[in-house]
């Protein structure tokens, strides 16, 4: 079966070569179009990019010639690695034009008629880009992943809140430093240091949670009722977020109960069948000193949140660890896997 | 005025080194005796040493010989860097021959009758001595230091408390290497990694904080009546730990009231006088991305804790980043600090 | 085809889990017969290891249960990642017992009459097992792999020396902590800090050299007439050793000669034909910045040695950067791959 | 005595901000003026700079404001911390106008009219300024400090070619990331891993070390007879340039003999007497894991270069490690020590 062409926006960087590393050997994408800003137009993507990812480019991949922000003849899908400012800009202009974006970007996953999903989590919300479309007299659309850490903390909340319903939680971020994108931070400032600020990331947090565990009704998301406190930190780690959490429930669980409904968590069939979905979404690890970012963080190929050091807690009702592959289940990955659920649903 | 003779149980480790460099130089300690575990008795200290503080090994210190765990003649002060199970022995021979033993060990910091205190927060503690030497029928004494991430937490929580009623309080803390003593954490556990998980650090924390916030009612400490909930990390970070806190308070202060509570905190007159009490035991700080252990560690020499990002909470009233020097503030400098408060209050 | 029952001595450590992982899904070898220290004898080895390599052990492995250093029935094959004084006890043992020791110790490595083997520099010095197994009357024998940094360093000096003759070499390595094994260094020694010395490893570098690139005459081998000066140090990364040389030839190359040599270079067709053989045992970038220990190190899945900054030198002829993995390459799979040429060239 | 103001060019930088730090307690120098781009003119220093010192920038330096890069009245030195492009335009500029220009950058180091001083190792150097000035008809000057790695090496290598004539010296760096200046090295590229290239530092320091060892003669320095090979790494280290070198002599030292030059190293009379210069230059450590950045860049206010692990080497005669730190002894107290020199030598 031949592989769909797809674009990539905002191929340079951190995430989006991540993306390009995945797709070159993708079942059902085939990279047909990379965008970059002006001043690249028209040159070789293997002699722009400085590669960050292990070894050398792909071939196929360092032949590609950077376009204008236009879809190319033949794109219906693109995946958004671009930064904010630049994807709400750039972003409608594709999905106007019939391309279905999927986007890692912030710019749109808080807007109310744009998807923000994570297949496991909430498939569902798929529903509200018939929405989008209809309202917007777009054929195309714009679908959207959660921050990096989100996504590895709405993944934990997920089976929780659906067996024990979340009130609170109060949650402590180590972020590594891909989260930043390259070059990012310094390293000056990471040697031997930790930064505790993140622009942005802890609103992120707090309001992205809320709506990727809330319910789609109708042409709306109505958000959980739930509230979420972050403190984020940057740490001297390459890749994979760990998120500590303090949670407290309508239904108290216990340790046992919530290993159990973490272990057993499992997507749609549809979902679980999507080339980018792990075998399992979350990993419950009994190691007392785990998960830990540089062993953990490729678990089914960076898509897996590992979960630990489930106990009880003296001020909320459990606290736990979780940790997964910001680049990969936070952001490239994710971005992946949405593109393939968008495909499975007949979206495309 | 000639220097007090001062023994220091547990010279080798981590804090003993930073116990020995600090007292090179002190007004009015000077190192008399070093004891040792058996098969280094009798050997010369600058011989059995790995000196882990910067440049070279003190002349006047590298000669001290080693001795067997009995108080020297004339030593009626000694300082405690011992592991906890040793502590639980040793100390008390001491205390019973004579001697105020300032200890850093956890072994004791919890027994009813023994002093555990930060002396800006709770000197008035130091009343429990008379208890503790009248109940054991000792002359000498047991006088205790916080656990590392206790003293920089329950420094910055102590004006708040006073002010406003700490209720409860969910911390994360990023602690540094050099609280696992030496050679402690493997490179190949902390490099590009962290670590969710210290043995017995959590409880330690929770149990602590309210009884250095406690009240001294005649011959025992009343708790403070508030709930801590401690999630801990290890961090590639050599010196500094860092605790992140969301604190529920009997009346909640606004950010500028917490603000001035924590820039006016200072210690009694008598705990100002001390020569390692620093300026301020805590410093605000405005800039958004601090503290940083790397850039504020050594403020105050190190006994300074600095405090910033103080914030509202969408789950309890505020947030804040508090941080201070595991191995000055957390142990050495405040075993020492703890040591001359003893000195100025007479019980030495 | 039933794969060879092996045994692994040493299986705890650093490279002997590396051992075990790669085991796990070998073609040829299957693990039968686990060794370890005598307190562990009849344990289960999944709860016994603390398990390093990412995420978690395997099954089939972790059932395994450690036996006494005697060679189990129907074990011909053994592995060892034995610290030198033990190996120097227990690989003759089962030498003589009828088992082909495949060792990454040290012990033997210049002994007259011990083959020492990287299988695309010097395959043909396993003729030297004859000499061996007669001399001593074994039945087994004994067949080593260089020193971490050795393994890098004459691999990239092999098709140099054999094109142009190499007189004399001084390098400097960076070597990774790995390379201690663990716990190995600790994290306050290595974090924001080098340290430049690591026991006894200047002068493996400098002896195995020349013998790696001797001649196999009959009974001996007669090492290279070259001299090698090694400066070596400690990094804080966790996996790859980086050799910088500046290295003097009989005839000097140009670069672009140099290159040549480095880029066609191949094992022999029996070796080529080996499972852990990688497609090029050396891969020349053109990247003036290249090779870095953490983007170049899982190149043919650690079994490539990268080369870069070929440029001339002032004092010698030529300088250049080679870098590999020290636990693959280096260690956990050159023993492999030295096992695996002995079962082709039929000596097992 | 009222301090002399001074001018400082490119304060913002990290060895700006190491000159502001050391400068705000200096007992001869003032800052009088900063010099920054255009776009900050006006601007008050303490909001437009990114404070990277420990703690919080000094009051005093903080309310400085930015001028253009005129000399401001009375001013008549000025420290450079500029970039050498703008080096190259801005220094002969103050220099015409009268000001001496204490210069850290690269740009007029090799320049034949321009003195390149290390204090203790070449001072005399100082008589070319006298050349400079008639030549150009300067009033003022230009007078520069070696690069950060050559500052190390051209230290450890003078007392042994004052007594043995070094002919040959092949070294290898290991730099630290301030070295880049900051932002300069991303943590993406340094955590975990080694950068094996620094562009134009290995031409800098083989060219650099042949004219601070030459001879000054008349109105020009005849460089020293030797030739440097150098093999430039960047490490995850925060401070702290560790170079470890393989020297051949004209007459090959012990290692005694060359321990004994090493630690008794001392400056002229009038250099020992400058407020920068260390107690002994040059330290020589007996542990042989030794020098270390983290516990030996300190040394002296860090105007100190320790030296340890000196040995024969097999390839040349003998090699060693030196270790000092790059911001201090390699820039900013450099170029201090510099300044202070051209006033004892009455040339302010």
């Amino acid at each position: 079966m031949p592989r769909i062409p797809v674009a990539v926006l905002g191929a340079t960087g951190a995430v989006g070569q991540k993306l390009l590393a995945a797709l070159a050997s993708h079942p059902s994408f085939e990279v047909a179009q990379v965008v970059a800003s002006a001043e690249r137009i028209g040159r070789r993507l293997g002699s722009e990019i400085r590669w960050r990812e292990a070894g050398t480019i792909p071939d196929q991949i360092a032949d590609l010639v950077f376009t204008a922000a236009e879809p190319a003849a033949g794109v219906r899908l693109a995946f958004s690695a671009l930064d904010a400012p630049i994807a709400r800009e750039v972003e409608p202009r594709f999905a106007a034009a019939g391309v279905l974006v999927v986007s890692n970007a912030s710019a749109f996953r808080m807007t109310e008629d744009v998807p923000l999903i994570i297949p496991e989590v909430n498939a569902d919300h798929l529903a509200l880009l018939a929405t989008q479309r209809r309202r917007r007299g777009w054929t195309g659309g714009i679908l959207t992943n959660p921050n990096c850490s989100t996504a590895v903390l709405a993944t934990a909340l997920a089976p929780l809140h659906a067996a024990f319903g979340v009130e609170q939680a109060v949650v402590a971020t180590l972020q590594a430093a891909s989260g930043a994108g390259y070059p990012g931070v310094s390293s000056l400032d990471l040697l031997d240091n930790v930064i505790p600020f993140i622009g942005g990331e802890e609103d992120k947090i707090e309001t992205e949670c809320a709506r990727l565990l809330g319910r789609c009704e109708g042409r709306a998301i109505v958000p959980a009722p739930l509230t979420v406190a972050a403190m984020v930190h940057r740490v001297p780690v390459i890749d994979g977020h760990l998120v500590s959490a303090s949670v407290r429930f309508r239904t108290a669980p216990s340790v046992d109960e919530a290993t159990q409904a973490l272990a057993t968590f499992v997507g749609s069939e549809i979902v679980r069948a999507l080339p980018s979905s792990p075998a399992r979404p979350i990993e419950v690890e009994a190691r007392p000193d785990r998960p830990q970012p540089r062993l953990d963080r490729d678990r089914g190929q960076g898509m897996t949140v590992t979960v630990g050091r489930l106990r009880p807690c003296p001020v909320h009702h459990l606290r736990f660890v979780a940790m997964g592959h910001n680049l990969v289940r936070g952001a490239a990955g994710a971005a992946l896997q949405n593109g393939e659920l968008a495909l499975a649903a007949g979206e495309l």
